[in-house]
């Protein structure tokens, strides 16, 4: 008995993700970086914005406050969660104020923190398939279980599924819009039959079910598609997001968490999140990051860098034969397997010096993932290996 | 049905620490900051040293490579953990590399992967009490069981209790020197006749049984004090620290995990806890911290600053009457309570506007820590109340 048989199992049964990126670094390495096409991770290849240097230098330059190193309220500081709900208030109108927001480490922090809050053992937490594979390690991290609920063709919400999925067990439903895999956006009419759907289902139940909304792709969203706030068709609704995606920031490590300020248990959720925060060991957010994204809610993300990829990427695919749903915000292609195995497919494309991640890790085989948050050349140098893998099963 | 009942439940029992930090803000803000001696709380006061504000803004001038907030390995950047494992190679002569090395958000975020990694439902954790009281929520968040083992009167371990507490099921013992909330140091020979203890344990039992070395305050220590490496006495260990406390940054979450390059499973413990780190949704430590720690190894802690305030505090409470175990190292004392009852006399304490916390939350009720990371005014002007409380109890 050494590493606990639990992980160890998990290990084996790992995220597709991070094998790809392993097997990724081998044909690197025998082919060279610049001659493979690696699409396998969510990694922009976009640096953060200049202000975001600028802040940070700014605030080194100026600060000589005792403390900007110190503990503080596990939360975060009061300052920085002030600035966020102004900016969320102005954003959506809902009275936030900083004591509903909860500073986190990134929004896999934040999800983490969360799912802790809410779940007893043996709790539900619905998730709409091809969905990010990390939500189900997340519930399970605290005694929940995922529940895949599967979406339509267009990987929408399939509400009767939906609805069909709900037991008394259910405690919450994860979207994630602008999504990953897909790049889907929920519109207006979708959140608010969504919300309409949840309203009943919890009074059915007798509790609230949660809605966690994942948003760290909210601002990269192309032809100017609007990204409704979840939060705006349903009360119980927890945002959480990360500065990882829109400027550029995984590394960071920030994000934050914001109770809907009109949700049944808005005070307890805080104390909760507060809490959950600490005895995680998270204990806060990291301090100085915190107080560079405080100043940079308004910055935008690189949009047009990234309609650019996808207006290279999207058309050349499906002018090859791929079928894809067209994406309208993220990074990421989710086109059908052609021949309809997945993992096959996947394995076809590194003939072609190609690596992306199969459905089945986002628990819907029959796709596979394109993360495009790489250089241009990236994309068209790859694109001649597309059009031969399709043609090999044509 | 809102939060978790399991969280809610926790929260009603929660750290005694915070509890009293609440109860010091209302005290505050009646009497005003100046006039209430807090000694409730590990924040230390002492500022992070020059050398850290200078290399963070000498990495921010020069550095220009793209991709320095980019995702990385999710043990942590390979410059800093060679850094890391360099400087523990030339301190403790172990063959440490790299890839021992898990860079993490602080120590407690360290401790969480480690358990993570380590428990399987049902395993126990073993820690000597009096012990930081969020060992037993983090073994909870991971399905462990803790189970304290009592000390001698001079907080060293006692082997023979130790000897008997261990079971089949045991997994691992958390050890913390210098100690918080004693101030104790572990010498050699208390370390030799434990690694020998443990290693005869482990091949009674039929596993290894970890040591978990939690051990943030190994640079704070007085006297000229040798603080032993307990990895070089037991080769199952895991070194755990952080920078919270000898470079003042408990706000930036950054420390690491060294795991002994001779572990029977350093190979497994290392993709374990490479795993974990990303599975609990820390996913790596922050980025910048990283690199700017590697760089301040051989920083050494402000020992005269805390060394001077230990003597000014520990001299006078014993010359008062109070009985305590004179600390070696950290910055906190752990006096008997006059009477006996640790939280009758913390709240008698409050009378005099002092703020403590009583042992009863570090699992070892009849005592009461102070931590003294506190401006020595604070001590200086408290010193009158502590008189006074013993004398009423006379």
């Amino acid at each position: 008995m050494g590493i606990s048989r639990k992980i160890s199992k998990a290990m084996e049964a790992s995220s597709w993700i991070r094998k790809m990126f392993e097997e990724g670094a081998q044909l690197k390495k025998e082919k060279g970086a610049e001659n493979v096409y690696d699409f396998t991770l969510g990694n922009p290849i976009t640096e953060p914005p200049k202000a975001f240097e600028d802040k940070l230098k700014a605030l080194l330059a100026a600060d000589t406050t005792p403390g900007t190193h110190a503990y503080m309220p596990n939360s975060g500081l009061v300052g920085v969660r002030e600035k966020i709900a102004a900016y969320l208030k102005a954003q959506t109108g809902l009275p936030y104020a900083f004591n509903h927001i909860t500073m986190t480490v990134g929004a896999a922090g934040g999800l983490n923190v969360t799912l802790k809050a809410l779940l007893d053992p043996g709790d539900e937490v619905l998730a709409l398939s091809p969905f990010f594979v990390e939500y189900g390690v997340y519930a399970d991290n605290h005694g929940g279980i995922l529940k895949p609920v599967p979406t339509t063709e267009a990987f929408l919400p399939d509400l009767e599924k939906l609805a069909a999925a709900i037991t008394p067990a259910t405690k919450a439903l994860i979207i994630n819009s602008p999504n990953n895999p897909t790049g889907v956006v929920y519109p207006k009419e979708v959140l608010t039959a969504l919300g309409d759907l949840l309203v009943k289902a919890s009074q059915k139940v007798g509790h609230a079910i949660y809605l966690i909304s994942d948003e760290p792709y909210r601002k990269i969203a192309f032809d100017k598609t609007e990204v409704p706030y979840p939060s705006l068709f349903y009360k119980d609704t927890l945002l959480i997001t990360s500065h990882s995606k829109d400027l550029s920031l995984p590394g960071e490590r920030i994000g934050y968490i914001a109770i809907h300020p009109e949700s049944t248990d808005a005070q307890a959720l805080a104390t909760a999140t507060n809490f959950t925060n600490r005895i995680l060991g998270y204990v806060n957010a990291p301090a100085l990051m915190q107080r560079v994204v405080a100043d940079l809610q308004e910055e935008p993300a690189d949009v047009a860098g990234y309609q650019e990829k996808r207006d290279l990427f999207y058309p050349a695919l499906t002018a090859f034969g791929y079928e894809i749903v067209k994406p309208k915000g993220a990074f990421y292609l989710f086109p059908k397997a052609p021949g309809g195995d997945d993992v096959a497919f996947v394995n076809h494309l590194k003939k072609y010096d190609i690596l992306a991640v199969p459905g089945t890790g986002f628990g819907t085989p029959g796709y596979f993932r394109l993360a495009y948050c790489v250089r241009n050349s990236i994309i068209e140098k790859s694109l001649d290996g597309f059009k031969k893998a399709i043609e090999d099963l044509a």
